[in-house]
Formats: structure tokens, C-alpha cells, sequence
């Protein structure tokens, strides 16, 4: 029998992927599960996007421009330009989600055993691109008792070797929900100025910040441009995760040259999900503004909650809607699967990520676990509820 | 200013990139353009594809399964079955596109400096995925003297090294139309089975086939269970290109495995193209039966109105809906720019690919051209009525 790559064998599996079984299992069996395990919010699609699929006129469905078509990209610019992100249309390249945007960066900037420093705990997803595209992942270690800031750029500066050659934030972050000042992506830049780097900043939750602060993207820095990409996804600002649309931003013309080739060798983005993604810019801003509200309410509740059980802490996060929570146990993994192999309360549990996922030192995050906030107040407050309870059987097995 | 990558460097351009700011420039002289150049269907999109997409009821537009959803797929086995394939669901995985579906292929059998055998002239952006997953494509020329059927196995058998882990054929064929007969794939069958390699065929164009031939697929040998790869698409069939689904299909489960965590880092394939494909099986076979008479008819136009040109080679296709045709020229990059540059008849010109650009062998195709038969029969009688003009204005030269 052929065998299959050795990237393949090593590409790293979803960490919640193997608790599905689990949770389908508790399901047959009657139980209903509460799922803050992923970033698929329970929030309406804005109305605008879905009318502008359903009233398409298409008779023939033709592929678009590799980069994405002109119209959407020129009011993606105007909606940046709102945001104090200064870009032009051909500064821009759609992609096929934020996770095609993160590929092609990768590919565009790296030759096999290249190097990206990556703060961790972060999206587990960084792992698989780096592995498909032949790139190590150089942690560095981002602290709960410090509410996952930047660690002391030293730390980075330590690590940086021939190979590197970016360093890559998730801003806001997944799974921390850590939002970078404006004096942090200041030292970024300096940085990578100093060695000649890119700084790549994944920010699809650019809205999705709270208590009054302000998101500070790395495209306002000024004298960055031949250093700074931007990673971009419609899906979580419209609750759009199954568009598949998302995009590359960067002033630096010989890499968006460069990320162009990765695009025409796939044709072009989704057809529809464009018609959606264009659309989805006339959303109200009064649209935000209330689903902003419930998000930082749903994390107010889900912190105060979590905070009264003994032994469990957590930093209230700024921004997304995920926290990253320490739970008084030693193996979350194996935690995460008794709440839905052996535990249930009242007939319900709850499923959730475990955290060493979101680490790639070793041994790092196993008594973490992620939390989306991605379900109502009444919900979140019953699902902290039986891990309350689940904790204290847990700790009498 | 940080470096792109060496790999992001070499990726091909499309042969086809270059030529596309002569096309502009021609249409703001006013000069009309025919485009043979690219595999754009102008067949309307089957109704009830477009209509499951007008009426869907979505109001959170959420990831689907990364494999594609069960129902889809399930759907899809039927398809097959359908066309004597024996599989079933699990054995598909949705991809955005063929394109996905190609590189996923690549990354999860390939190690880099790995190689895969391709009978060359073929679809360009192969090297573009082979690039990409850092793979080696080692060409075997066939010819257009023999109408581009299979190289002989020697030549193959001469290509192969201890890097190689696949051979990757195209049927029918972009950019010659050629078909593979049953006894060709049972040639290929024997290879891959004695020297334990991969048989990766795409099959996008199935049911664009002619003269009342039968397409024979891979998966129908027997077993090559292991080894056989099948790559499809709904682009084609369905004049679907801007869809962008496709999926691999494959018995091999540590294949299927493998390509699955390439699927889970991206999530899923986009979610309202996923409806408008499985709401495409239930195309009626009229609309088929009318699309493959259409291009049959253009096909024989084109054939006949190629074949009256001094000095020009054509190979009647079987399938697919492109030809290769050589041409009394040295270079078609060049007469293609001249084309759109220099030349117009009665304010018209055409656009063709230049075929040096699906062929990897350094020198090979340069006085050839693809030409896509797909526009209505006028169009095409016009078009090479032009080429004619243009041939013996550009001898002159």
C-alpha cells in the first residue's frame, strides 16, 4: 500500500475532534449538551447579506477574479478606511476564508523549515498551515496570571534565528480573548523592523471588543508597510462562518504579487459567498452595537460564574468571545471527555475545548480549557453551573 | 525589507495572466475580443441549482462538517453509482473546488522533494499545487501526432525514482480532450500497483464525452483500492466555476484520513455552494444530453474550420472541451500578445492560451495553443476566421 507524507501523518488533528464521538454518544443516549467548544456563533446572519443571496440573478455561476472582484474589494477599503486602516483595493486579496489568507501568508513568506514566532496559547489552526506549509511554529508563552499579554519582548528576541521570518498575533485573541495595546504593537514593530520581519496580525474579531476600549491595528502603524499583513474574515464579524470568505491586507507589493500566484493557481473565491460578503458591508452599525452588547454581557455573566467556583481561574478577556479558563484538574482532556462519556446533570452536560491544543510546548494547557461565549446568558449560566458540579464529582472519581 | 519566499517565487504564473492587460487595452480600443481561452462555460447553470440557493431558508450561515455535509455526500455516492462508481459517503471528502481537492492530494502523499509523474501537455496549475506542497512534477511528453494518448509505460517506468509516489493523469484531458481508454487506465493500473504508487486521476470533465464513447474512471478497476484517487468537481459540469466545490474520492482510508485533518485546518467548503451542488444532482439527464450534443457540434465546427488552415495541426478531442492545435509560428506567447496588441479584423481579435504554459519540459508547446470551445458555433467559425486572417498577416511580419 503507498503510504501517505510524512506532513500529512504529523498535520495536527482539531483538538475537539476527537470529543465529537463523545458528545454524538451522550446525545443517543438522551443527554443534551451545552457546546461552548466552538467559535460558531448562535448570532442572526445580518439580513442585508442573506437578502443578497436570495435575490442574486445569476443564470450563469462563473468564476470571479483571482483576487477577489474589484466592487467588493473597493467598499472593503472604504469600510477599513472607517476603521482608520488606510488601504486601497489593491491592497487587498480575497481568500477563501481567513484560514486560505493564513495559508497563502505562510506560503508567500516561507521556504520549508522556515521559522514564525507565534505567542501561544493560539488558534490551533496555525499548527495545520504551518505543518502543510513545511514552517515551524516557535511558541512563545503568553501567561493566565497576566491575562495572556505580550510576554517581554526579549523573550521574542531570544528566539529569533536565520529561519525567522515573521512573527504572527491574533488580535483580538483566539483563545484568549487578549486584547494588544497600542504601546505592544509599537514593540512588535520595532521588532521586526530590527530583523526584518513580518508582522502578521489575524484580526477577525477586530469588532469584538469591549468595556470601552479601542482595537489598534497593526495597518495604523506608520513605516510598517513592507512588514505588516493583516489576516481578515467576514466570518465572525456577520456570523458568517460558512461564506468562506475572508482576505489578505498589505502594502508590501512584491508579497501581495507573490500571494496572487497562490490565488490563481485556485481560480478564484466563492461566488455566492461574495454576493453575501459585499452585501454584509451595509450592515447598521446598530447592528453591532447590539451584538457587541450581548457578547459583553455574556462574558460579564460567564466570568462572575466561573470566578465562584473554587479553584477555577480566569482572565476577563477584551475582546472575541472566547476565555481561557484553569480548572482545579490535572488533564482537561480527559476531563472534557468524562463531561460527556460519564457525567450528566439533570439529563444535560457541556462539551468544551481543552486547552493543550492551543499550546505547542509540550505538556503546556493541560489543566486549561476554552470557553466560547457563544450562547445565551440563561445557558452559559446553567452550563458554568453543571461544570460546577461536574468538578466536584470529578475530584471524587 | 523581509524577503518572500523562495517557493512563493518560483509558483507559475498563469499562462494566461499576462496576456489579460493586452485583452483590456484591445477593449478600450473597442476592438471585440473572442475568448477561447479560458474553460469558462457560457451554459446556464441547471435552474434547480440556482433556484436551492434563491430559496434558501438560512439564517445563520454556520460551518458545515469539514468532509462536507453527510447528506450531500451521501447524494453524491448515488451520482456515482450511478456511473458503475461503487462508493459510498465516507469515501468523499467536499473540497472548495477541485483545486482543493488537488493540493489536499498532494500534501497528504507528498514529502518535499517528493516527485509525481504528469503525461504533459497538462493543466497548468498542477505545478502551481505542486509548487505550493513543495513536490517535484516530473513530465512525460505525449504527443500530438498520436492525438496525446498515453506516453508508452516505458516511459513512465524510466521516470520512476524512490521520490515518486504518484502518477497523476487528467481524463479526459485539459488541455488535449483526450480520453483514456479502459485498456490505458489498465496500463496505468499495473505501474502503480508493481511499483506501489498512487493513481491520481481528475475526472472533472466525466460527461463531456463524444462520438458515443464511455468515460472509464479509475475507480471502477479492480483492486487499485488503495492506490486509485479520484479528483471531481461540480465547476464543469454543471457550469458551476464560481461554486468552487469539488471533492476527492478514495477507498485508501489512510489516505482519506490524512487528507481529512487538511479539511478540518480550514474549517469547511463554503455552505451555499454546498446547496446549490446537491441540489444540482437532480439535473435532469435532457440538460446533459443537450449540453454534450452543443459541444459536440462545436467541437466538430472548430475541427473543421482548424483543419482548413495551411500549416495547422489539430487533434480531434473526445472529451472535455478544449483542443490543442499547433500552429505555423514559432512562439504563441508571442502571436497570442500580437493578437490582442497589433492585429484586428473588422475590429474584432481572439484570445487563445499559449500552450508552452501547460507543458514543464523547458521548450515543448511553443508553437501550440489551447483553445476552449466554449462559445456558440457563430462565435467559434468567426474566431478561427480571424486566427486565419491573422496567421498570414503575422508571417509577414
Amino acid at each position: 500500500m503507498p503510504s501517505v507524507s510524512n506532513k500529512g501523518l504529523v498535520m495536527p488533528e482539531s483538538p475537539i475532534r476527537k470529543l465529537v464521538p463523545f458528545a454524538e454518544e451522550a446525545k443517543k443516549r438522551g443527554v443534551k449538551v451545552y457546546h461552548l467548544n466552538i467559535g460558531q456563533p448562535d448570532i442572526k446572519t445580518p439580513q442585508v447579506a442573506l437578502d443578497a443571496v436570495k435575490h442574486n440573478t445569476i443564470q450563469v455561476l462563473s468564476y470571479s477574479r483571482s483576487e477577489g472582484s474589484e466592487e467588493y474589494r473597493a467598499k472593503l477599503s472604504s469600510y477599513y478606511k472607517k476603521h482608520e486602516i488606510d488601504v486601497n483595493y489593491n491592497d487587498i486579496l480575497i481568500t477563501t476564508g481567513g484560514s486560505e489568507a493564513l495559508s497563502f501568508t505562510m506560503g508567500s513568506i516561507t521556504d520549508v523549515g522556515d521559522e514564525i514566532i507565534i505567542p501561544e496559547p493560539f488558534y490551533a489552526n496555525y499548527n495545520g498551515f504551518a505543518t502543510a506549509n513545511g514552517v515551524k511554529v516557535v511558541p512563545v508563552v503568553s501567561s493566565i496570571d497576566n491575562a495572556f499579554a505580550l510576554p517581554p519582548i526579549e523573550k521574542f528576541e531570544s528566539l529569533i534565528t536565520d529561519k525567522t521570518k515573521a512573527i504572527l498575533i491574533c488580535n483580538p485573541g483566539n483563545p484568549t480573548g487578549y486584547l494588544y495595546s497600542k504601546e505592544e504593537i509599537q514593540q512588535l514593530r520595532a521588532l521586526v523592523l530590527q530583523y526584518d520581519l513580518f508582522l502578521i496580525a489575524d484580526e477577525v474579531y477586530r469588532e469584538f471588543v469591549y468595556d470601552g476600549l479601542t482595537h489598534y491595528s497593526v495597518m495604523q502603524e506608520e513605516n510598517l508597510e513592507e512588514h505588516a499583513i493583516m489576516i481578515d474574515s467576514v466570518s465572525k464579524r456577520y456570523s458568517m462562518c460558512g461564506a468562506r470568505i475572508g482576505c489578505i491586507v498589505s502594502k508590501n507589493k512584491k508579497f501581495m504579487a507573490t500571494a496572487l500566484k497562490f490565488a490563481q493557481a485556485r481560480l478564484s473565491p466563492p461566488t455566492y459567498a461574495q454576493i453575501a460578503s459585499e452585501a454584509a458591508l451595509e450592515t447598521p452599525d446598530s447592528y453591532f452595537e447590539a451584538v457587541n452588547a450581548e457578547y459583553q454581557e455574556r462574558r460579564n455573566v460567564l466570568i462572575r460564574e466561573l470566578q465562584k467556583i473554587d479553584g477555577v481561574k480566569v482572565s476577563s478577556p477584551k475582546g472575541a468571545f472566547y476565555c481561557v479558563a484553569e480548572l482545579p484538574v490535572t488533564d482537561t482532556d480527559d476531563f472534557a471527555q468524562w463531561l460527556l462519556e460519564s457525567f450528566e446533570a439533570d439529563n444535560e452536560t457541556v462539551m468544551v475545548a481543552p486547552a493543550s491544543g492551543f499550546y505547542s510546548s509540550e505538556g503546556m494547557g493541560n489543566n486549561q480549557v476554552r470557553i466560547a461565549y457563544v450562547l445565551k446568558k440563561e445557558d452559559l449560566i446553567r452550563s458554568i453551573e453543571i461544570i460546577k458540579k461536574a468538578l466536584r464529582l470529578y475530584k471524587q472519581k
